[in-house]
């Protein structure tokens, strides 16, 4: 049994959905284990992560305009609002969704159902750089 | 140490919740794993997985109601429909929940709360054939 | 390889967050384990856990009072009201939340992100008293 752990780095332009499917695959590829557990955890809380279908694009912009709506900028609506309009709504989003998902390995690839998509969800205006920990375990 | 790995297999027939704490125990039960962590994790977007108290089945109704409620079928609100009217409302469902749980074993048995049940949540309106994997790893 | 795990006991005096940032990872320290995965586990449908800012009191106080809006106590709402009128309300509060957080250590301590604080959510009116389990797998 082995572990490996990993920083990834993920540059966001604007609030939505990235998906990070293809960079967590290239990473496990690297690591020789066929069978395990692997943990992503983002290390924000104005950023956070999701399983999502990753077909129609429609499904992203459709998402992002739910989370607008369900906690939406709105002047008075919160008391925090030092770091900027859209801090408060993106902390309701990130309690939302997860900042923590495992996916177990089988065969040295995630188990992802076929439609299924690993994204990070940024829930700030402004353009960030997001760290997401990984971490492995298996053999 | 040791892994195990299993897909469950659960056949829903309406939108609600399905209580599959008997299958993942009964499966649990045959590993010989006193201490360890097990992990479900739900292969679709329009499914997910939750913990909820199974004492009183009115939860379970009105759980499925909040959640009808917040996530509407309603023309025009969205803009991917090409799968049915019902297939955007369970992203956003399966978004507000879980893709994935873990849950520590101790004894041999799921740590659960005297009132957890774990949960297939079916967001469809038809029946639908899911896929929950298993990862175990203990010893 | 090696696992440990305990069971962490938080009173509640009412709803809202309460951080176990520090008890969680004084028993880490305990445990001499390097390089793992942490898992929290609350064994409770009334109360959840979340990974928060831990900077401005106002950020809990405003998740707090979205989730009293978003699952009112409402007479009428709620078929399941026999516990209560603020215990259907917990069970969505919960839903929306997590039963469960898993998180990476290195160098001896849980990858948090500078802002990050562990969470629990009461959600009742009541004190209560709440069990958090947490299993520890690493070396």
């Amino acid at each position: 049994m082995k572990q490996a752990t990993h920083t990834l780095t993920v540059r966001t332009s604007h609030r939505g959905l990235v998906e990070v499917t293809k960079a967590v695959a290239d990473w496990l590829s690297e690591q020789e284990v066929a069978t395990g557990l692997l943990t992503l955890f983002c290390r924000h809380t104005s950023a956070s992560l999701l399983i999502q279908e990753n077909a129609d694009p429609d499904v992203l912009g459709d998402l992002e305009t739910f989370f607008e709506r369900i906690a939406p900028e709105e002047p008075g609506r919160y008391r925090h609002h030092a770091e900027g309009p859209d801090d408060m709504p993106s902390h309701i989003r990130a309690a939302l969704t997860q900042a923590q998902l495992s996916i177990p390995v089988a065969g040295g690839k995630m188990a992802l159902g076929t439609w299924q998509g690993v994204y990070l969800f940024e829930h700030r205006r402004r353009p960030h750089e997001r760290e997401i920990v990984l971490h492995l375990i298996g053999e």
